[in-house]
């Protein structure tokens, strides 16, 4: 059977910046590799949500895969909880947490708990077994001074307030239904304040924190969940598409998004999620789950970070760094494995942040319809074969050429 | 007022092609007139139902005329009932039959029973006035072997297994509910199972069949339904669109779909569905057609079956035909009449089988923003001024043109 990679260059796409003479990162690094994509592929414009939608990278995702954002997602909790490896079903309320520091007036004296990287597994075993009413409460931490907060019962809400101010010297806030005749919702609100005033209960004089206090360090005497969403019920990935599929990813979230529609989770440690990241390592580990997998979708972060640091150079020396992965793709796939190369968003660096700007794309592989583009940057891309699609398009189209789609009619 | 004709070459889009350099049929073959067309029109890229949906011809053509078939399609039974002249009615649950052979214990011989081309009227007249429950069954003889069923009667289902083993040597099978709770299909198949245990009863020993044995020729002794689906209630065109319209076919399947939704059904009798038909009196057939009517599907069927046969050279003298073809219809036509030129799907020769490529699009009249595409190929149109767009879209666009759409507002 035919394979199939979808490549994501998270938040690679930009606008015109004015220290690279009015040119986009794409348009000025040298790229040799991913122009030769282009040349024997075909290319358009991809907005990964909607036309002008300025996505996240989660719900970008979830688009890429061919699920509907707006149906599936009511937060980011769900698929942090899912990447971090829990077991997140259906109708759960799952948050990401901070460890943070309070005063005995629960004032926030550090929103990370002095960025503490030890001993919160211990901490997090200390919170197991808590239930609020008929509510299970399930708690794990992740990396550094973060984890993840599972509500689970029967009729719960996610339309509910944060417990976190967000800047320090302010008091950790009482979570509340945003409408207060939202029963499911002040459920919800009732087990994290339990939880909530029960972490600083059990964690303040648990002997991690001693210690660290002896140390001078600040406790992490509180966890402070936040993005609470409602776990959806997505159709699994290989049923939806007769197709298995894989992730080689570097973020829990995007790991997360994979890991909730059943794709097998590839761990790449070389795979850092900065600009010191090893992309052949990632390119390597995609080979490889190519061998018992059909499809594997990879992100790589940095494009990304490099938008939100207004860092131009450091954009443009992560696509030489993406440029030699797809060197090393094209040059160890199988002859009918079809690539697929794209960003999740565009992440200018003049904004700092993300936009809506459409993306380039292309697909490449033997049956493709080349068309005339010979580089892979926005502009180009956007007098492509493939016109402007949706992100949502992007397996119907891969299961097309895969030829694994079953014929809608007769 | 104005006309529109929107003429479907069956199949027509494709891939590149080895033996054909890398290029398509479209961009081989000597098309001048289809050619002037596009140069004298405006063209795009069509998603017949969605980027990357494998149509089938009869869900294709349901979306070509503006009806969701995400949301009409239950099967091809209703439409292949309606093409042959049966009035379907919604709610009926219908399929689309063989006559087979089978012996004593129902193992099947014979799917097709001898390719039998005579008698099945006789057949078929035998088997009117049957009910089970109070179902009623209704089934009519088409061309050949083939023949239509109407289950009709309140609450029924169609989803349902199939009878026919889809092989020879295999015995009838019976039908059955797939959702063992789903009451309305489980009554659905009870009738089936009654009409097939009824249909070689009645036939076994019909005259028509006694003399086929005698003449050493495999009796149609029994009746299989297959492919059954709910009659949808579909908009009537003319209410829809405030045009009168009709269909010039060669195919009971797109008859059966212009059928469901009340536009006139046109016979040409020199069309044959093959590479030998007769293109130019189907152009007659539609330039009269459009002396009473206002708008004329037409849809040219050989494309598809080169296609299927992996038969370039097939779809290449196809195009000729059809290019001439359009010679009469731009010669003969009103000044007031628009030519939309499409195909409902790709069916790449190296394929054999329907894909879900997008395919090419002309709209060609007076008042269209003519663009600088010179010839009609998929890889041309891609350039062109409709840039991407959904078959769901063609009759809006034609209706706008034809200036008889009312204004949605103020």
């Amino acid at each position: 059977m035919a394979k199939g990679i979808l490549l994501v260059a998270d938040g690679l796409g930009d606008r015109p910046i004015e220290s690279l003479g009015g040119k986009t990162p794409l348009e000025v690094a040298k790229i040799p590799n991913i122009d030769k994509l282009a040349a024997e592929g075909e290319n358009g414009l991809l907005d990964t949500i909607g036309v002008g939608v300025r996505a996240g990278s989660d719900t970008a995702h979830i688009s890429l895969l061919g699920y509907d954002p707006y149906k599936y997602y009511t937060g980011r909790g769900p698929f942090e909880a899912a990447g971090i490896g829990m077991d997140v079903i259906e109708g759960d309320v799952a948050f990401r947490c901070n460890f943070s520091t309070v005063d005995e007036n629960m004032v926030i004296l550090d929103r990370r708990a002095g960025r503490i990287t030890t001993g919160t597994d211990q901490l997090a075993k200390a919170m197991a077994g808590l239930k609020c009413d008929d509510m299970e409460i399930i708690f794990k931490e992740s990396v550094a001074h973060r984890g993840a907060l599972i509500i689970r019962g029967k009729n719960l809400g996610a339309n509910i307030t944060d417990t976190d101010p967000h800047h320090e010297k302010a008091k950790v806030l009482v979570c509340k239904p945003i409408d207060p005749n939202d029963e499911a919702s002040a459920r919800t609100a009732k087990a994290v304040n339990f939880f909530v005033q029960k972490s600083y209960e059990i964690l303040k004089d648990h002997p991690v924190n001693l210690e660290r206090i002896e140390k001078g360090l600040n406790p992490a005497n509180v966890i402070l969940p936040r993005g609470g969403g409602v776990g959806p019920s997505m159709e699994n990935f290989e049923k939806k598409y007769g197709i298995k599929g894989a992730c080689v990813s570097e973020t829990g979230l995007i790991n997360g998004v994979a890991k909730y529609v059943g794709m097998t989770i590839v761990d790449t440690p070389e795979a850092t999620g900065g600009y010191d990241t090893n992309c052949i390592a990632m390119a390597k580990n995609i080979i490889k789950a190519l061998e018992d997998h059909d499809f594997v979708l990879s992100n790589v972060k940095a494009a990304d970070v490099a938008g939100h640091d207004n860092n131009p150079n450091g954009k443009i020396d992560m696509l030489r760094k993406i440029d030699a992965m797809i060197k090393y793709l094209m040059e160890n796939v199988s002859k009918d494995t079809y690539i697929i190369f794209t960003a999740d968003h565009s992440t200018p660096c003049e904004l700092m942040d993300h936009s809506g700007d459409p993306v380039a794309v292309c697909i490449w592989g033997k049956d493709v319809r080349v068309d005339d583009v010979k580089e892979f940057t926005e502009r180009a891309c956007a007098k492509g074969g493939l016109c402007r699609i949706n992100g949502q398009n992007l397996l119907p189209i891969l299961t097309n050429l895969m030829f694994v789609q079953d014929k809608f009619g007769a």
